[in-house]
């Protein structure tokens, strides 16, 4: 459990995820939904961000995945907006929407309400991938919206510092 | 100059804006340029903030300005991506991806690089809105790229919270 957990302990994991992608030479587009626009925000804390960073998006609202990032009603309706199949689904359209290297998504129940018996508040689905494949993962965080928006943006932010 | 300003501090203004966007009916969306994000996290921070807050679009690419927010290449080469023209056609754009009832824009300098002796670093203009019109607005901020980012994102937090 990460009570402790601020925004301030995720730049430097910011920097480093932003200095791998420059030595890589990859960009890089995200997905938010639980995150709600922390993990671009972190990302383009990083002066010269606008090298990697083309893209992000917020979307909230189940149509918006739809809409901007292809995610199929079908998937939505048939494994919840909180999947990994939505998560890996909402990745694929930011690389496509933002034409990168890379793309990552988050989808998850930040809370305070929200939750049920079989996603409880803290749940959160990840998907981080390029043409090659996508991962994706399924964790559940302890705390307040704040400390599971951190937590979640922590793993997506690992995940591009370490993406090979 | 707004040298000790802090994203705590915006934590009121956003939830006094989500609070009125509530009480008043109305969706938004926000397109993002030099706020990377941070407009869309500072409203998500707020528990409930999915009953209004539809879509974020971090627009960091000039071409994904065009093809996600329908930005035109003309005004874009005519007027500069920093410039009223450029925010209030994201304004638009995002109030259209996201069939909102309100949109706002930014996009601007966040520095340390990248200023003209035209537009210097700390250089943001803005645009909100709606079907019925939209404001727009040029401003200059002192401070780091992150001092840049949070009184930007001020600016739209205070017009969301007044908006009629």
């Amino acid at each position: 459990m990460e009570t402790t957990l601020t925004e301030a302990d995720l730049l430097p994991l910011a920097a480093e995820a932003v200095g791998h992608l420059k030595a890589t030479g990859r960009t890089v587009a995200v997905a938010e939904s639980c995150t709600g626009g922390l993990v671009s925000h972190l990302l383009t804390s990083v002066p010269g961000s606008s090298d990697v960073f083309r893209l992000g998006v917020v979307a909230y609202a189940n149509d918006v995945k739809t809409a901007l990032l292809g995610v199929s009603e079908e998937i939505l309706s048939r494994f919840g907006a909180v999947s990994e199949p939505v998560a890996e689904a909402m990745a694929r359209g930011a690389l496509a929407a933002g034409r990168t290297d890379l793309a990552a998504a988050t989808t998850g129940i930040a809370g305070p309400t929200g939750g049920t018996p079989d996603k409880p508040v803290g749940t959160v689905c990840f998907s981080m991938g390029s043409d090659a494949g996508y991962v994706t993962l399924r964790q559940h965080f302890a705390g307040s919206r704040s400390e599971v928006k951190l937590q979640a943006a922590r793993q997506v932010l690992t995940w591009l510092k370490e993406a090979t």
